[in-house]
C-alpha cells in the first residue's frame, strides 16, 4: 500500500509539472491527482521541492545508465560508440519526451539544485564523452578538434527537439513522440559525426 | 514623461522576469522595480501577460531584422549568406543573453501566446532558412539534404548555448556572455556549414 501511494504522488507530480510547469502547479493539486492526502506528500518527499529533486534524480539515473550502456561499446571504435549513445539516447528521450521537455526546461533555469544536479550527472556524461572523443583522435578516426566546442554540438543536437518541441510541430511539422522521428534524427546524428568528426576517406 | 515609464516598465519587466522567471513576477514587484504605480502598467499593457507578449514581440522584431540582414547577402551564394546569417543572429543573442536565455525558455513552452510568436516570425525565419538552402541545392553549392531536418540542426546550434547557459558555464566552463565565445562558436557553425551542407571539393 504505501509503496503504491508513493508511486501514485511520483507519477501525479510528474504529470503536473510537464502540464502546468513547477510554479504552476501546488502540492494539493499533486494530492488531488494522487488521491492522497497533503500530509503524504510531505512524508516522502518534504516539500514540492523535494519531490522536484526526486523527479530529477528518476530522469538523471536512467539517463546516465544509458550513456553507460553506449560507452560499453567503445572496443568497436569511438564512431559507432558515439552513435550507440547517440540512438539510445535519442530512444530514450523520445519514449519520455514530456517528461523529457520538463526536465530539460527546468535545467536550463540557473539555480542550486541544478547545479547539483549537473555536478552529479552531467559532469558524469562529460567524463564520458571526452573519453570517446579523446580516443577517436588518438586512433585517427577523428580528426583533432576543440572537445568542448564538439560537446556544445552534440548536446545541442541531443537537447533540441525536447527543449523545441513546440517549434518542431509548429514551424517544421516534425513530430518527435512519433516512432518514426527518434529514427530518421539518429540517422542525421550519425551523419554529423561522419561529416563533422570522422576523419575524410578518400572515395 | 509618459514615454520614459513605459520604457522604464519594459526594463523593469525583463530584468525580473529573466532574473525569476514569469511565474515569479508579480505586477507589484515591476511597478517598484520602475518606480510607476500599478495602474500606469495596466494602461499600457493591460496585465502581466500583455507585458509578456510586449517582451516576445520586442525580442523578435530586432530578431527577424537580424535575420533579414543575413539574408540580403544571399547575392554572395548560399554557404556566404547562411554563414553572415549565423553571425549576425549569434552576435545579437550574445549582446543579450539574459534576455535571450529568457525568451527562448519562455518558447519552448506549448502555450496560446508562443504559437501566435512562432507563426508570425519564426515561419518567416524558416522562409528565408529555406530559401537559402533550397538555392544552395539548386547551384550546387549543398548537397541535396531534407531541409526541415537540416533546420532542426542549424537552430538546434543557435539557441543550445542560451537554453542551456547553465550547462556550459558549471559542466564546459563556456561563458556565452564573454566576446570571445560569440566568435568562436560562430567559426564552429561555418565548420559546421561547410563540412555537412557543402558539396565536398577535391583536395
Amino acid at each position: 500500500m504505501k509503496k503504491n501511494s508513493k508511486e501514485a504522488i511520483i507519477q501525479a507530480a510528474i504529470s503536473l509539472f510537464t502540464a502546468n510547469g513547477f510554479d504552476g502547479t501546488s502540492i494539493r493539486d499533486i494530492a488531488n491527482k494522487a488521491k492522497v492526502n497533503v500530509a503524504n506528500i510531505s512524508y516522502y518527499f518534504q516539500s514540492k521541492q523535494g519531490l522536484l529533486e526526486y523527479c530529477f534524480t528518476t530522469f538523471f539515473e536512467e539517463y546516465l545508465l544509458k550513456i553507460e550502456k553506449g560507452y560499453a561499446s567503445l572496443d568497436h571504435g569511438a564512431s559507432f560508440c558515439l552513435k550507440q549513445m547517440s540512438s539510445v539516447i535519442i530512444e530514450f528521450l523520445c519514449d519520455n519526451i514530456q517528461f523529457t521537455s520538463f526536465i530539460f526546461r527546468e535545467m536550463s533555469i540557473d539555480s542550486q539544485t541544478v547545479r547539483e544536479i549537473m555536478t552529479t550527472y552531467y559532469r558524469k556524461e562529460k567524463y564520458f564523452l571526452q573519453k570517446v572523443l579523446e580516443i577517436g583522435v588518438e586512433s585517427k578516426e577523428f580528426r583533432p578538434q576543440s572537445i568542448s566546442y564538439i560537446i556544445v554540438q552534440l548536446k545541442g543536437l541531443w537537447t533540441m527537439p525536447f527543449l523545441n518541441a513546440p517549434y518542431l510541430r509548429e514551424v517544421l511539422y516534425l513530430f518527435p513522440n512519433e516512432r518514426y522521428f527518434a529514427a530518421k534524427y539518429t540517422l542525421e546524428i550519425n551523419k554529423w559525426i561522419d561529416e563533422v568528426l570522422c576523419v575524410k576517406k578518400l572515395a
